[in-house]
């Protein structure tokens, strides 16, 4: 079965997954909604870092071994600013910085983040499209015992050490699903993904825009997710440690339940396979450690081989005038 | 005789007399006024190319070979520029862009140039002060065959190619001169040095500054102009074409003129001994090229000693009550 696909997700480990599907794809049959809950201003440049990881990684730019920014980068400028005296917390390198200039200079002329993000991945060669979660602002606010955090402040500057009480997503409420974002989610045809993103701090952000859930519950394709929990532990990041802290079993199971009513089926690590039983949606289990392109390829056919299996199940709920979901849930 | 010198200038031929005179003097004795006709906004950053270049010169991270910008400088923020469509005809090296980043979101905070000057001086350990020639907006206008540029425009983007009708300084007239300057003009006992910049570029700008020139005339410091001109030849830049396309012989005796009731003597090259008697004030001839470290320094000593000769009679005209100068000129 063809058609388009649409995934959502943050940064690293979801843009894994993201350059998987645009290669298992055709061209311009993937389009990716991205987290902007963690941009933010720094040194006077619009800083957008989950829709840098993307573009650089479907671009074949990214450091795979960095995890972020550029390839063959290099950091005159930081020994510069540090120099000058200038904020040195966050890392800028001297390629990634032409992102953050041009980017800066597009919004302050009146331009919209998603148009500029079409531009640059027209430019670097992207055969996809990619979309922020919008183009208002929403802020990522870590409610922590060292007090109310902005998630980059959190994440880089406190290097996630603070105990984590709540999020929330400042601003969300205000907004509205882009014309972009939500046309993306009606055009999903195959599948739509929600990668293996840490739910809480990349995925909630993008649900928090009023709209788009309810579109999600009303979209044609079937809503897969892959869990970015294996084994216990989370593969990247601060998912795990932030589980535990807003007293959230570590386990496949609590994924399901976090996007309970939003998804078709789950993908998880075949080491859980224990955990199978406990979930309420159909699930499929293979490797989901995502290492090498190869790696990343394989997993993408199987969540299209699983999206295809559920498109029938799926299509009949959301068509079917039943009480339980509606067209306006 | 001590006391404090006070030097003009703009780019890199005046920069080099500027680190002659800070060697020669002890800290501290040394203000340098810099032209900002030049500065302008690029990429939405505030770039100012012949502060800059006083103060990488004289902090001795200057790039002696190129001319401009800063030793060791990569160029990977250009590129990655490049490749997302963005301007590349004016250059930007990735340690220098710390420079411009720092600058644009300290103006955009509401400070004012003069202080981010003094700041950026102190953390580059520059024992001098260096003082744009004002914190306003004006704007060097190249009248040309090809209409009005911008500086930047007419130096970089057209190479000085277009004939030049005339200049003029946008917005000189609507300001006023700092207080930071007309204090440095004022406490200048020793020397006030115009450097061998540009007298239609670089000089001008400064002077068109409603307030410079007539606290130049009532400084008690010898005005001393060294000339840029050497054996009909500018030693670098578009001096001598633009001296032709504004109909001016390329010549001392034009600088000379140029300089006139503004300056008590002029430094010449020995190459051009043969225009000391049409010139009206005193002139000192000497080697004028400084292509080492020890041509600078022996140049200001130079400067200094010549100064030091012009001082008594400079003071007797200056306090004398005379009709030909008086202090409100």
């Amino acid at each position: 079965m063809m058609g388009s696909v649409l995934a959502l997700c943050g940064g690293v480990g979801g843009a894994k997954l993201a350059l998987g599907l645009l290669r298992a794809l055709g061209p311009d049959e993937l389009t990716v909604i991205v987290n902007t809950g963690d941009d933010f201003d720094h040194l006077g440049l619009r800083i957008s870092p989950d829709i840098d990881t993307v573009l650089y990684t479907l671009a074949g730019v990214a450091d795979e071994e960095r995890g972020w920014g550029r390839a063959d980068e290099t950091w005159n400028f930081m020994s510069s600013l540090r120099q000058l005296g200038g904020e040195t917390w966050f890392q800028l390198g001297d390629r990634d910085l032409a992102m953050h200039v041009e980017r800066t200079k597009y919004l302050r002329g009146g331009g919209i983040l998603t148009d500029f993000v079409g531009q640059a991945a027209r430019h670097l060669g992207i055969a996809a499209q990619i979309l922020p979660m919008t183009d208002e602002e929403v802020r990522t606010i870590v409610e922590t015992d060292h007090g109310a955090l902005e998630f980059q402040h959190y994440f880089v500057e406190h290097r996630c050490r603070p105990q984590v009480r709540s999020l929330w997503f400042a601003g969300a409420s205000r907004t509205r699903v882009s014309a972009a974002v939500s046309r993306a989610i009606f055009d999903a045809s195959r599948a739509i993904v929600i990668c293996p993103s840490n739910p809480y701090l990349s995925i909630d952000p993008i649900l928090s825009i009023p709209g788009v859930r309810a579109s999600l519950k009303e979209a044609i394709a079937p809503v897969i997710a892959v869990s970015p929990i294996v084994g216990g532990h989370a593969v990247k990041g601060p998912t795990a440690k932030i589980m535990r802290e807003l007293g959230i079993e570590v386990s496949n199971v609590s994924i399901a339940a976090h996007y309970h009513g939003l998804i078709d089926g789950l993908i998880i690590d075949a080491v859980d396979n224990d955990q199978v039983r406990e979930i309420a949606v159909p699930v499929h289990s293979t490797g989901t450690l995502m290492q090498s392109l190869e790696d990343r390829v394989r997993l993408a056919d199987e969540v299209l081989a699983f999206a295809g299996a559920l498109a029938i199940p799926r299509l009949e709920r959301v068509l079917s005038p039943g009480p339980s979901v509606g067209l306006f849930a």
